[in-house]
Order: C-alpha cells, then structure tokens, then sequence
C-alpha cells in the first residue's frame, strides 16, 4: 500500500484552487446539476447525482407521457425506441458503432446474458477467467451461468497480475472489470483482450466504473462483448437500466439466453415461435422500465457533450489534487493509499485506508463530505468530472483534516455500527 | 365465435348508466387517477393510466431521494426494500403469504427465472405445456431457456381445452396465463394445478391479465410458482418492474440461474463466492430501475383498497354493459364476440372482432375512446374497475354506433396502415 507523497500541490491554497475551476473548461457543467445545497458529493462512483434535465425527463415521461399521452405513447413518445436510442449514446462513449448497442435491464441480466452468449461462440472450452476480488456480483452472475448451463463450465480466478498466466487456450472467456470497484486500479482492455484472442478466447467487460468516467475504446481494442450502469458517472438516476455490447461481428446468428418479445424479428406478429430480430434487438427480452429509462438520457447527453477525454482529464486532475492534499496535510496520520498512486494506474475514484477509517466517513457524511466505506478500512472517494470542483476538493480534505486533527471523529454516533450512506 | 344477444340491459339509458355510477361503490376511485380530459380509456389492460399519487411518489422518489437524498436514499427511503415491500403488497392481491413474492426486474425474466427453478425440481422430466395462443413472450421464455439448458426440454403446446390431456405425468411442469391476454378467456387455475400435481408435475401461472382485475388464490390453488406485471390492472406506469410467486414450500435451497449480489445472502459482505439469501431474496439479482418501482407502489396501494373481489365485481359489469349495449345498437352489422360471451369465462377485457376492425379502432381513438387492435380481425376493450365509470361505456358505444353508421371509420386517414395505440 503506497503512503502519501508530499508534492507541489500539497500546499496549494483554496485561492489556487479556485483559479484551477475558474479554468476548468468543464466548469459550466456544474450549473446541469441539481445539488443539494451543503454538500459535497463525492460518491457518484455508486450513484451520480441529478441533472436538472433528468428530474425533467421523469417529469416529462410520467406526466405527459403516461399521464396524457397514455398507450398512444410507446409508439408517439418514442418508448419502444429507447434502448436503441439510448444504447446508440452510450456506444459513442465507449467506442462502439451504432446498433451494437442497448440500455435495458440491469448489469447483473445483461453479463448473464452477453457471457452465455460468449460461450455459446466457444462451445468447445469451459474455463472462464474472472478477478476474483472485482465486484463480486459478476462472479454471482457466472456461477450461476456456469451451475445452470451444467456443462462443466468453471471460472479461474486471477488477480490484476495473474491474469495473463490465467489466459491460456481452454479459457473460452475472460469477463473482467475494467476499473475495479474497490481499488480502482485499471486493467490493460486493450493487451488483455489481445491475450485472450491470441489463445481463441473471447473478451466481455464489465464498464461499470469507466463508462462516463475515462474513454473506453471497445472497437478499438476489438472487445466482443461489455456490459455496464448508467448510474455511475453516467449519472442515470437510481438502478437506471444498465447497458450491453455486442461486437458487429458477433450479431449474425448469435444466441442468447433471455429470448423474450421485445427481441422477436417482429413483436407485434405475436408469433408462437421465437425467431430472434436481426440487429442488436436480438439482445432484448422484455418491456422496459421507461421512467427510469427516460431518466437515464440526459446524463448520456451530458455525458457525451463533456467528452470521454476532457472528464478523464478533469476527473484525473481532482484525485490528484486530493492524494497531494492529503499528503500535505495529513501525512503521517495513518492513511495509506488503496489504489495505484500513479493517476494514470486507476480510475476515477480513491481508496484511501484507514484504521478508523468508519467513524472517519461518518463524521465526513455529517459534516456534509459524502463518500462511501467498504469493509474493514477503506473509505471510497469518487471524482466524477462534471459537478465537482476543485474547490469542492480542498474544502473536503480540510474537513477531514479538521476530523482528524479535533478528534471529532471520537464522538460517539460516529462509533455505531450501521450501514454508512 | 359468439354473436351479440339482446338482453335487459341492451337499451339501457344513459341516465340509467349515470344512476349505476351513482350507486357504485368503486365510484370514488376514478377521482385517485389523473385521467386526461376528453378521453375514455379502454386499454388499462395493456397499461394503466396514471394514479395521482403515483405521480407524486415518482416526483419524491425523483426529486426529495434521489437528488437530495443521494447515495442515503437507498437506506433511507428504502429503496433496497422496495422489491419485498412491494412484493408484499402483491402478495396480499393474489392469494400469497409475506415473504413469497417480490417486485423486481420484468415479466420475462422473472420467467426465465421461475421456470428454470421449476425444472431443477424435476429434474428427470422434460416436457413443458403451455397454451401457444397465449401471449407469446412466454414460449419465447421457455423456448431459449430450453435451448440454453440444452437437455432435450420441450413444449408440449395444447390449447384450453387440449390442456387436460396434454398434462401426462412426463410434465415437468405447466406454464400458463390465466387470462388469456387476446380473448380473455380464463384458465382453471385450481383445477389445472391439481391436475399438474395429480401426474407430479408443477404448475407457473402468469398472472398479467389477472392482478387486480379479479381475484387470484394463488395459495389456495397450490400454485408453485408464478409471474405477473404491474402496470396493466395494478396501474404502476410503463414497464413497472414484475412481480415473481414462490410458494414458501419450494423456497429453501432452490436453485433460480440470474443469481447477483442482490440475491446473495449477505450483499455488502462483498463475498466472492455466490451464496443464496435464506428467503424470497435469493430470487433477486442486481440493482432495480428505482423510479420506476416508486411509482409503481401507488397502484398496489389503490388495488388493495378497492379489493379483488369488488374490482372483479365492477369489471364484470362493465363489460356485460358493453356487451349488452353493443347487442342492443349495433347487432347484425358485423360484430362478434372474440372473447366467452358468459362474463364469468372472461377476463377484464372484452375482444370484439369486425373485418373492419382496424379502421373502427383508429376512428374511435381519434374520438378519445382509446382501446387497441391485435391483427387481423380483433378489437380490444378492457374494463378497468377503478377508474371506469358505466357511463364511460355507455358513452364509448354510442361513439362506436355512431362512426358505424355515419360511416366516419371510411375516411383515408383511418385506413392507412400503421401502429394502432
């Protein structure tokens, strides 16, 4: 675990730092956001906040829509289009063309979906390669492909610096998290799915934590298949249906598990047999939740017009400035680096370890500083680009200076065991 | 098919019609909905209009806990509780006990879901019966989930009245919708669920056209497993998260395939090894689409007000009026009936069939009697209970007597042919 290192910007005053968002060329996107007045929100790699646009795409789509517009809706409102739509937005945020892919369901059905879908492609290999200590629900999600399909199908597990010895050729696919959730440390998609190819395995990614975050070039890295949230830095709005891609390669002929209507060549036939659509439809199974789907658009459009480079750059610069902060005024306090402490190593939030590091976030959170804890030490602290400022930075790492210098954090509410957030 | 009959009620008065209003008791539920002006809605069994206070929880959940509420809404506003205390909600509507149902993803997958657990439990049988007539998402359902298990399942398709002797005890289990979501003609629930047990098989009902339009004893039929959307009769808005039955004997140790961490026994322990939840829990899978399960809680709270029994009553008497008003204005011009002329076969909604159906449909709509068309021939009109009024028929039928006999259906613009609704 790297200690923090003293730098230039270690003692940079609140001044510099309000000349840093004077400069910032993504300083007006904070205006599209509905923040809480007091807070400082440093959680939106877990649940992005609001744009303004969004609270009126809700508005929109339950009061005109359902309200007046009615059934006529799926049709004049467009409803049936959205995760075509949607799916389009998101594929030029992560590097993929038009029709390869959708915004529907949750993360967790689409990776079953797109997984078995990959290992229907190799049907002749049975290891699939996982990071073990990655958000454990993908691990969920293949065991129980794995356990349902009773193929003898088994996942190896690999950390970050074992997984290339992991890909060797009886992997049928790797399915990997790009950014992980707790230390954000990123893997190579590009060497690692040219690995797996080299062997005739496939390559699915999980972009939960990249998407909207950095830019991701899935076609550039010739990736087959990826799922990921739109709740993140995408900024979705609560369980925001989750996106999938597949590769334009792989969609003639493709199967996948969940055949339902929405994906049937022709819906409205109400044929008896499934005959899947021809495109990315193929993917879909059923009706949308088109409330939260309508929510989801105006982060994407954001999204889209902050850019991938500029919110890398941005979100990058704000974690840098936190890590220098905190190596200048809280060196020697006992916190250690969780993630890479080169900025180019991890993504768009930091795990910093503490002993105390729960009452620390508790006394964080009541003092208007929102992170999150994850057991036993680490405190996350989320840099997404668009509302945050750098201001907002040192002013969070002087309350936490303050936290720690006071002893508040000593006070007893903050001791009680219960869920942080 | 069934031609109209003259009946007492056949030359009913409008006056009449508003003094059954009057004496209605269901009649104050109309004013829980925010019904646009100058519209008589006839399609609530394919989405419900809007509750008003559906409206107002989508708004909360939107704007009071997601963007001042942020990342503690999830404990806060308990929204991770949101499929258990919704799924109770249902549970009370159809006949289940706490804790055997919850409120979660959409209809299909929570098929593909519950059937695959079915078939775990009879692992040596292979056939599966189902009503191929019925609504198609289904057999599309069980189609992939046959060809992803790859274990030689099949569809055994037997129509009502096959459905007896299609049930051989080489039936794993039966998958079936209660109400028959063209004609409305209903299913013995009871009875094909003994028969399903006699042979040792398992019975999946559907439940979409069911849930709060009649009353359903899912318990008292010994149902195993079962299925069913929130947003025809129970009014959640467009494409509200599904509702999945599991009867408390088949809960402990099943196996269900989209196993995720919202399903694991202990979510934030960040485990990675998949380990079910000791309840209903263990049939959820990942992050649920929040401002769309919100909304949907407005509708369970108004259906478990009116009650089955009272919302069945009233739908029942809606569309004898319409089917005796139809009988009285407009017999022998080429109408019949699609669905069981005897109101107790039926469901909530009646299909009506015309070779001039089309164009009827589209000349009604356009004078805000909204219903849909399902080619080549049927015309439906559901009969909502809570938010119809008998007068509301008597009205719809004399604008549907009119444009037959002034022949307004002819005009160019009701002929093309596009999406109708």
């Amino acid at each position: 675990m790297a200690d923090l290192d003293v730098t230039t910007m270690s003692d940079l005053t609140r001044e510099a730092a309000l000349a840093m968002d004077v400069a910032d060329p993504l300083a007006a996107f904070v205006d599209e956001f509905d923040l809480p007045a007091g807070v400082i929100y440093l959680n939106g790699n877990s649940l992005g906040p609001a744009p303004k646009e969004a609270l009126a795409k809700v508005r929109t789509a339950a009061q005109d829509e359902w309200r007046t517009g009615l059934i006529t809706s799926w049709n004049k409102a467009g409803w049936f289009e959205l995760p075509y739509r949607l799916g389009d937005r998101v594929a030029r945020l992560v590097g993929a063309a038009p029709g390869e892919v959708t915004v529907s369901d949750g993360t967790s059905i689409n990776l079953f979906r797109v997984v078995c879908a990959a290992l229907s492609l190799r049907p002749d290999r049975k290891v699939i390669v996982m990071e073990g200590s990655n958000f454990p629900t993908d691990n969920y999600v293949v065991q129980g492909l794995c356990e349902t399909l009773g193929r003898g199908h088994t996942i190896r597990f690999a950390e970050k610096d074992e997984l290339e010895a992991a890909i060797t050729d009886d992997v049928a696919c790797v399915v990997l998290t790009e950014v992980h959730y707790k230390t954000a440390h990123i893997l190579d998609m590009a060497g690692i799915t040219a690995k797996a190819h080299a062997v005739g395995a496939l390559a699915v990614w999980d972009l939960c934590h990249s998407a909207g975050a950095m830019p991701v070039d899935l076609n550039g890295c010739e990736a087959d298949f990826a799922v990921g949230c739109t709740y993140k830095y995408l900024n979705g709005g609560p369980g925001s249906p989750a996106f999938q891609f597949v590769a334009a390669r792989h969609r003639e002929g493709l199967k996948q598990p969940l055949t339902g209507w929405w994906g049937h060549e022709a819906p409205f036939a109400f044929d008896r047999d499934y005959a899947p659509a021809a495109g990315i439809g193929r993917m879909l199974t059923g009706t949308q939740p088109i409330l939260s789907l309508s929510a989801a658009e105006a982060g994407l459009d954001l999204a889209e017009r902050a850019g991938p480079e500029r919110a890398r750059a941005k979100s990058r610069a704000l974690g840098e400035l936190f890590q220098d902060l905190l190596a200048g005024r809280l060196k020697d306090t006992g916190f250690a680096m969780g993630s890479p402490a080169d900025r180019a190593e991890r993504g768009g939030h930091i795990a910093l370890e503490h002993d105390h590091g729960y009452p620390f976030m508790k006394a964080l959170i009541s003092r208007g500083v929102i992170g999150d804890f994850r057991a036993p030490t680490t405190m996350r602290f989320g840099f997404s680009p668009l509302y945050l400022r750098y201001v907002d930075v040192w002013d969070a790492v002087e309350i936490l200076r303050d936290i720690v210098e006071s002893e508040a954090w000593r006070a007893p509410e903050f001791a009680a065991v219960d869920a942080v957030t």
